[in-house]
This record gives structure tokens, sequence and C-alpha cells, in this order.
């Protein structure tokens, strides 16, 4: 439980500087920084980040061996030494108190059309309260967050008794591997804080996932028969369609999960297709990329065989595929499932930081989706906690974060940062 | 009925510059002349008909009144200023017989993923007396065939005693624009020979054609409801089963139609699809470009009314589209069915030309597709006679023609000149 005092002063300082977060978060949103397009953004993140006297370090994913690494996602649609990764380090004197990381993806997904968009979605247009632009929500708020947690501690005359990580990755929304990467890189803490916008609750669990990409190919069939749907695009329809079926049959399966029990956990998407080149030719190629989640207790090679099975059985049922088995590409994602263990220690310090910010217990929600948390709890060893501000339409049109929960997120970091770590009147 | 000692001065003719023939046709197939990238190969063809002495004109769709032309269908994914046609004029002294247009087509279709191919698709590889390559078939042969039937009569001493225009084309495989850009520029003639690759067959009926494109788009449904299909993408597939439903429908009402009977003739085909930008986002739109056919009796408009009836209906149907209703837009071909007339004097011509050279009476057939002959039957009051060489493989890959059957269609239209035009020793 913080002490209340120092609360205030920390209090006291997120408010003193809030107005320049919101512009940083303005100047984060500003930056298109779908996969592949990251680097101008990190760039700025590690000008930003240096000027505040960190120990900085700026690596690419090609600067270490993700290649064989059993859980690095492969990256079919992206260059590795094209993905910057950023660390700044608070290198406490004489550490007494435990060390921290905390991380935030930078990448974004695609806006789709920008006529869907009530403002353009890399304007950062604020309104009533909103602050809106694709990737506000998810998650450069929670990046903001940290930075200015970090900020306000040290504008209270304060710093952190322990060392502190922040680190700004990409490939959260495809592989994980930017996180991946500063494990690599030989980050390591005693517990690790990803401020994805979860509205102020802790994540429980999370869903794996798997990217994978369905190319149909082949020979078509005369146009003569070209009504019976014996196209490459009809039978990618027909792929999709058992995909369906299959996932209804992992929820029924799943519908004890200790976690999840009956809600249909699992979300099967076909989120890209592009097939065929000339509406009077018969298409002789169909791709959909897809993506699948998996239930704790199941492997991603698990869930990619019954993949491959039910591809491999769908196209026995399909006078085109049948002729020209379909490939499957893993194309992105490869993610293990990951469940926080409730009563750590490190969950029970940002639990009272959530108590003593908005007075009451913090609430825990159960993710269908990733966030980058697992590599701390799995692969680290440490309690990996998900927790941050509150927004909507990730993913979507109109997405937005919410400027009053910005403030009492960056308040609720700063004030776990402050009793985990323990803080010292600054040198 | 060709006169025999014409005709045995045709056939020597024709075997002397056969060998000339093929080159020419693999120069042809050489140009990638897909949609909007026609013109280098029309500039080929005006410098080869201009060094044989023919009277030139060369011009773009850009340079006739096709806006607002009854006729004219919308070209939304290629520029008018940048589709070139060539006309080559023989015209006749004191002209004592039958004037024609000779007119092929230029533009080929997309050749899908070059790894179908046995020989790379613009390489025009011969092998087994098949020249192999896109276009070769779909309609290099017949341009061929008709420039070299021309050369024919000259290189037997011979001239037509009547204006011959020689016609090269696009848009044949998207609008027809082309075609009918010869006609707003003011060819006229008493007959019109499309050498089409019909395996020397005369094209009786043609249905026609519509092309649209269906645009469905709209905010998404949360994820959480990802696995009930309501996304961009099945609902694509909604309006797609729909329109396959209709077609079969068109069919059943249509089979007493007098020219095609109970065979299914209309065709649906949904051949490009694209959508969705990420594939852990609900696909927010999808475009699918399709092409569907009509039976004589029935206008461009009826079957675009249809298209639009069942487009609306299905789009009840269907969660998402009912609140993001599905647009259309008609992108190319509107195209009127053709029946060619029986009975006419320049069918008779040409089939005495082909019992002369085949030795047997000229089959007909009834073609599911479009083809440029509808233009002189049509809007022109001649007869449009669609005969050419034989092939495999239009749209498809390893696109064939048979240079043997390429050699006899040569002198067939050799004669049929010669007997439609009459010949007289040249000037």
């Amino acid at each position: 439980m913080p002490d209340p005092a120092i609360l205030d002063r920390l209090r006291a300082a997120v408010e003193a500087g809030f107005e320049k977060e919101v512009a940083f978060l303005q100047d984060l949103v500003r930056f298109p920084s779908l996969r592949g397009a990251e680097a101008p953004l990190q760039d700025w993140v590690h000008r930003e980040l240096a000027a505040r006297g960190y120990a900085m370090d700026r690596f690419t994913l090609a600067d270490v061996p993700l290649d064989g690494h059993p859980k690095a996602a492969p990256m079919v649609d992206a260059d590795p030494a094209r993905s910057v990764q950023v660390v700044a380090t608070h290198r406490a004197a004489n550490p007494t108190g435990r060390s921290l990381i905390l991380q935030g993806h930078i990448d974004v997904v695609p806006e789709g059309p920008h006529a869907m968009w009530t403002h353009p979605p890399y304007a950062a247009v604020i309104r009533d309260g909103w602050l809106y632009g694709r990737g506000a929500h998810d998650m450069k708020a929670g990046v903001a967050a940290m930075v200015f947690a970090m900020d306000a501690i040290r504008a209270a005359g304060l710093e952190p008794a322990a060392d502190v990580y922040l680190q700004t990755v990409t490939e959260e929304e495809s592989t994980g591997n930017g996180a991946l990467a500063t494990l690599l890189r030989g980050y390591r803490a005693e517990a690790a804080l990803v401020p994805e916008p979860t509205g102020h609750a802790i994540t429980r669990s999370q869903t794996g996932t798997i990217w994978f990409r369905l190319k149909v190919r082949g020979v078509p069939v005369h146009v003569m028969v070209a009504q019976d749907g014996t196209n490459a695009i009809m039978s990618a329809y027909a792929l999709i369609n058992a995909l369906y079926a299959h996932t209804k049959v992992l929820n029924q399966v799943g519908r004890d999960d200790p976690w999840y029990g009956a809600t249909d956990p699992i979300k099967f998407n076909p989120g890209i297709i592009r097939g065929g080149d000339w509406a009077s030719s018969t298409p002789s190629w169909c791709e959909v990329d897809c993506r699948i989640g998996l239930l704790p207790g199941t492997t991603p090679q698990e869930a990619m065989a019954g993949v491959e099975a039910v591809v491999r059985e769908a196209a026995k049922g399909d006078s085109f595929l049948a002729n020209n088995p379909p490939e499957i590409t893993w194309h992105g994602f490869q993610t293990d499932p990951y469940v926080l263990e409730p009563g750590s220690e490190a969950e029970a310090v940002l639990a009272a930081a959530h108590q003593a910010v908005h007075g009451g217990a913090m609430p825990e929600r159960r993710s269908t989706a990733v966030n980058d948390a697992r590599y701390y709890g799995l692969y680290m060893g440490v309690p990996g906690l998900c927790y941050g501000p509150r927004g909507e339409g990730a993913h979507g049109f109109d997405e937005r974060t919410s400027l009053a929960d910005l403030r009492t997120c960056t308040l609720t970091i700063a004030a776990f940062i402050a009793d985990w770590c323990g803080v010292r009147a600054a040198s």
C-alpha cells in the first residue's frame, strides 16, 4: 500500500505533467506505426527517453538470435532488420527495491477505409474527453502512462530504488517477437507490467493465438461448370466454413475450462482475403489470412495440428481442392496461452495501488486475445501483469482513449512503481 | 464458292508466308498486352501494317465520343486515353465487290500465377505443333490469320476489289469499347469477320455479359461474436451464394430459349475477391468482382435490375449487411446478347470458303461468352461473323493455338475475302 504522503506528491506531479502527457500521446498517435513502419516512431521515442537521462539501448530483431528460437514466430510479411526495439534503463545506485520491466508495444493494426472514421485515424483529435486515433487505445495510451508515471516520480523529487526498464516494442499485433527480443537481449526483472488498455482490470488469463494463411491454387475447371462453385474463391469459402465448425467443436470441448468456462472463448477470424485476377476468368487462386485462438492447456503445436487436420479433411469434400490440395502457411502468431496465477506479491502491490487511486478492489478480466505479458510469466518466471487505461474501438473505427482514465492510470502505475521498487529522494 | 485456281494460288501464298506468320504471332504473344498496357503492341501493329502500304488510322478511346453513348460500358479501372485502336485500310480503286471489316482484339486477360504454366506465358514457345502463351489462342492467332490472309492475297498477285478494314482493338475482354470506338470513328462495311478462336465453327449466338463489383463496407460487430460469421468477408459470401441461386433460377426460366434450350447457358462467376486488412481484425470491407450472363431477349438493364434485387434481398437476411447495405458498381461489360440470323449471304460465302478448305459443312456453335461481332450485327446492321482458328485454354493456364489450324484458317479467311470482296490483279 503506497505511503499516503508519497501518493499525494505523485498525484500532484501527474496532474502538473498531464498536459505534457496528452501532447506526448498525441505525438505517438500521429506516427502511422503500422507493421514494418515503426522505426521512425521508435527513433523519436529513443530521443524522448534519452533526453530524460535514461541509459538507452536501441536494436532491431535482426540483432538478436530469433532464428530457430522455439518461441520465435515466423515473420512472413515483415523484415526483422526494420523492426526497431527501444529499452530505456533507470539504473538504481545501490538498489534496495525490486526491479521492474514496464513494457508497451507501439505497433498498430491497419486503420481500414478512412471514410469510416469520424476523425482521420492519425490526427489525434481530442473531443469531449476522448483522444481519437488508431493506436490511441491499443496501446499508445499505456505507453504514455508508463513513461509519465516514471516522469511523475522524478517530478516529485523521487527516484525508484531499483532498476526499471522502460521498453517500447514492435510485433505485438502479429508475432510477439518484439517482446521476445528484449528477453534475448538479456533484459530481466522481478516483475513486468504491460499497460494494455484493460480498463483498470488485471488480466487473469489470455488465450493463445495462431495465425495461418490458406493458399488455394490449381487448374480451375472449365467455365462451363462455373456455376457449380468449383472455383478457388468458393473452395476457400468451404475451408472457412470448416474452420468455423472446428471452432464450435473446440469451444464445446473446452466448456469446462477453469478460466473461461462455457463462454466460447476460442475465436476464429478470416481477416484478409484475396483471390482471382479477372471477373470473367474462373479464379485459379485464393488466399485467406486467418486467426484462431487456443485455450490454456493447449500448445500452439496442437492447435496447428488441429487446423491442418480440418483443412485436409475439408479438401477431400471439395471437387476443386481434392485435386489441388490447399497449402497452409504459418505466417505469424504461434502463441502460448497464459494464466497469471493468483496470489503473487506483484499483483497484490498493483491491487493496492489500484485501490488507493480508484477506491475499490481491482477487477479482473479474462482475455480472448493475446498480449505480451505472457513472455514474462511463461519464459522469465515472474508475474506478467497486464493492466492499463480505458478506451474503446481496438482494431475498429473511431478507436479512442479516455483522458480522465489515462490520468488515473498514470497515477496508479506511478504508485505501483513506488511501492514495488521503493522510492528515495532523487540524487 | 472460291474459284479453284484462285484458291490454289492463295494456298501456295499462305504456305509460302506461313513461317513469317508464325513469327508474327510469336511477336504478338510476346507483348504482355494486358488491359491498360496494350499501347506498345498497338504501336508495333501500326508499324507492321503501315509497312504493308495500308492507309493507317491510330486513335484512343478518348478521341471518340464514348461518354454518354448508350452502348458504351463504364471503364472503372482503365484510362480511355491509354487505350489505343488501330485501323489499316485497303482502299480499292473503283470498288466492284462488297466491303469488309476484319477485326481482332489484342487485349489479353491476366495470366495468373506463372508457376502454373508449363512455359512462361509470354515466351511464345512452340512445341509439338502448338504455340503456347497468354493470348496465343484468345485471340492473337486470329489477328495473325486475318493479317496474313490479306498478305496471301497480295502475295498471290491479287488485291481485294472492295474496301477492307483491318482493325485491332482493345477492351474486348472487359467492355467492348474498343470495337464500339471503331464504329464511332465512322468505320462501316457490308460485313464483318471477327476471327475469334472458334475451332472453324460459325458462332450462331452469344449470351450477353454484365460485370459488377459488390462492395461490402460497414462498422463490424465486436470480435466477441466473430465466430458467428458477421464480418464483411462472410457477408460477401452470403451475396455470392444468393447470386448463384439467382443464376440457377434464370437458367430454369430460360430453359426453353430457342438458341440455348436447357443447357444452363447463364454463367455466374465471382472472379476477384479482396477484403480485410489484418488477420486479427474483423474485416470491415470486402469487394467481389463478378460476371453474369444474359440470354437473347433480355436487355442488360433487365439483367442489372435482377442483380440489384437479389443483392438487396440477400442483404436483408444478413445481420451485418442489414445495417450496412452493400453497394453495386457497374464497372465493365453491359453487353447485349446477339444472334447471327441464319441465311445471310456473308455466312454463305464463309461456309463455302470453309467447305473448300476443310472439305465439309461449316459447324456452328452457341457461345456462353461474348465477342465483338455483336457490334456489327446489332448496331451496324450487317452480319457479324465470328469464326476462327482452333486452340485451348482461353483464360486458363497453358493457353495454346494449333499451328496446323492457323494455316487452314488463314487460307479460309483469304478465300472468304477473295469471294466476298472479289479480287483483281494487283495494281
